[in-house]
């Protein structure tokens, strides 16, 4: 077997074996087959596409080329849920007590933030003392003792699909739908689950930036799943508009934890229960939406899914008393209201934009190793379909840095559309496929 | 601008400006592309293509991207001829002369051989003392002086092309017309020819298999040369067997010699004769084919083509005694007669088998640092449509390794094909395209 006769047939849109699958997976992450010839083999891929059984196959090479993990001695139903990403997503941190407190064991791991998009794992940072890098020894100690763990992994998961996604980035090769979503489904293979649920975004501020391309890779991944035999569920949910209002590490855990006492903003509350329904379906915990949908009412009102994430915070090494008094939380020095610069409904958010402010007044990270302020970040203030007078605020602004004020102030203005009409149609949830 | 748009473009089928292909081939040839991205855009040009306004600006693009030649204090019309390859093929050392002894200057550069093809430079490099590496001043003067020089460049002369074929030769990409088209015409016009004849070979013995993608590769380089004021014809020549009789440096020399004396087997005829007359109508010596042919005919008859050869080599330092009398080059030690397998019409001819065996035995270069030994090659007995009784010599093997006689003589059997038929129908000169 060769790489060059390897390119030759994905060049001539022919199918690729399994055999020929792993032999490029297992070189090139040994470093045996050099960028330039993986580049090209991707551009094919990314032109002639792949069949469901490539793409399957691929999942499987990827999912395999560096460390897995077993968590089958903590259940028999390994649940993962995954999102494509967005500003403001604070989901898993609501979601994931709700579903422990259910009896479904949470064994979760999260990645960091980069670029516009915050990450899981460095808003449970912002609760002091909150322990995100366990070892896997403890991560499945707790799962078995509280139902829950919140990490950030430690492991080599998918090698082979942190070295091809960084070479799709570097050669115009990111929105293809097998690449996408055999990077997507290997991570959570390796990572053990045998149940995936996909938070699928699409919007402005998510990666698929429309619904048609998002449905496509929804269904490629559920048929990846069949194949594959790992039951996969995706939500199709809107990302034109930052989830909830708040975006920034510590703004977000304090609105997750508000949400988890029961005060959703009414995006939140529609992700959640959708998200929530269909993992309870997953787990066999019900068998009707309704009878999913009335247990996640009862955990939460009873303050269940509250006390589930307290217990997670404390197991963690976090400090409880933040979450019981959210007053506790240091302010950022500087709170700025935005002015809307006229009348109007709202219409659109460039959510991307607002996420990169975000970023750009001390949020997040624009380099790998730039360091976090926990504080900054921004509250939205008017939503889609929301009215907003001429000055009144759209947003406020949470930062240390005083010198970036201005720019911030102008970026939000300029990712607020309002127009005079009445509103828009749009939903939050839009579909779910399985 | 940036690659990454430049890739997204392609990849999405859309037209790159100018100053696109431009900056890519500026920055490639720099360094400052890395080979992956290249890849990645190369492959979405095979798989996309390239209109002919595209291709033009790639070959220019390329023909800039490094030394260039100026011939114009020679003549107004600098004529260049470029064979795409085959077996056997000592067309421009028989043309050449020809043309010179017309009153047509010429300054030709050629290469070496590589793999199954030889090179123009090493078979004229077999007679004794003839330099090929000339300066380009003494290039130049002698073309002045007698009015013709063979040399092999000095020059580093369209960089980018020698850069990117390398690259398409990793990743499966060589077959591709824009990309084909555009290193043909790069070289040719960084070398300084505003009237470019190919010889566009096709068949089992070249780089195009089949007649129709040839037709498409002279019709894309034809109107390059109209995008560009250069006059382009192409001339799509048959190289199911190889040229002639004679593969292999010095037995090429000698059968060369023996066709400017006028004694052509019938295929180099052809060949020479459509190439020379369609120098003559684009030089303006001749208005009609006819008219071309017959000067031709008079100028090998009369014995100026071989005097003008003979003027050559001795300019270039090389004994012409050799070249008077032919018996003077030392025979290889074995000559070996090939037994067909059985009786039959030669119907086919693996003529890169054929190719691949006189390098093995001596006469080519396998890797590009390998020394070829002059005396090595093989004469073909038999050529397609030829009858050969069992066990008659369908050719002979010429070397001085007799431990590779065995081996040579297997694969020479297995490239004849033979049958009980009679004729099979085939031009040596196909069509003239231009």
């Amino acid at each position: 077997m060769n790489i060059l006769n390897i390119i030759e047939k994905k060049r001539d849109k022919k199918e690729l074996s399994k055999d020929e699958i792993e032999f490029f997976i297992k070189e090139y992450t040994a470093g045996n087959i050099p960028d330039y010839q993986a580049s090209a083999l991707i551009m094919a891929i990314y032109l002639n596409g792949m069949n469901s059984r490539e793409t399957s196959d691929l999942t499987m090479a990827m999912a395999n080329s560096g460390e897995t993990l077993d968590l089958s001695d903590i259940s028999d139903i390994i649940i993962d849920k995954h999102s494509t990403g967005g500003v403001g997503d604070k989901i898993t941190i609501i979601l994931m007590p709700i579903i422990a407190a259910l009896g479904i064991p949470v064994a979760k791991m999260s990645g960091r933030g980069l670029g516009f998009t915050g990450g899981t794992a460095d808003k449970l940072e912002s609760i002091p003392g909150y322990k995100v890098d366990l070892s896997i020894e403890e991560f499945k100690q707790n799962v078995k003792d509280i139902g829950i763990s919140l990490i950030t992994s430690s492991l080599n998961l998918a090698p082979a699909d942190k070295k091809i996604y960084a070479l799709r980035d570097t050669i115009s090769c990111v929105s293809s739908i097998p690449l996408i979503a055999s990077s997507i489904m290997s991570k959570k293979i390796a990572a053990g689950a045998n149940k995936i649920l996909i938070d699928l975004t699409c919007g402005s501020g998510a990666f698929m930036k429309n619904i048609l391309s998002a449905i496509i890779l929804a269904k490629t991944m559920v048929k990846i799943g069949d194949n594959l035999n790992k039951e996969v569920r995706c939500v199709l949910t809107n990302m034109d508009e930052p989830v909830g209002k708040a975006v920034g590490n510590q703004l977000e855990i304090i609105e997750a934890v508000n949400a988890l006492k029961g005060n959703m903003p009414k995006d939140i509350e529609e992700i959640t229960y959708a998200l929530a329904e269909q993992i309870l379906l997953m787990a066999g915990k019900a068998t009707t939406q309704e009878e999913a949908n009335l247990l996640i009412k009862e955990t939460i009102s009873s303050g269940k899914a509250f006390e589930k994430f307290k217990e997670l915070v404390k197991k963690q090494g976090g400090d409880v008393s933040y979450i019981e008094d959210l007053s506790k939380f240091k302010n950022a020095k500087y709170i700025v209201p935005v002015p809307a610069k006229r009348s109007g409904t709202v219409v659109k958010i460039k959510t991307e934009l607002i996420g990169k402010t975000s970023s750009f007044i001390g949020a997040g990270r624009i380099n790998k190793t730039d360091k976090i302020d926990y504080e900054a970040g921004i509250i939205i203030n008017k939503k889609i379909n929301d009215y907003a007078k001429k000055d009144e605020p759209i947003a406020y602004i949470y930062t240390n840095q005083e010198n970036k004020i201005e720019e911030a102030i102008k970026q939000i203005q300029d990712s607020f559309v309002l127009l005079n009409i009445k509103r828009i149609k749009r939903r939050t949830v839009i579909q779910t496929i399985k």
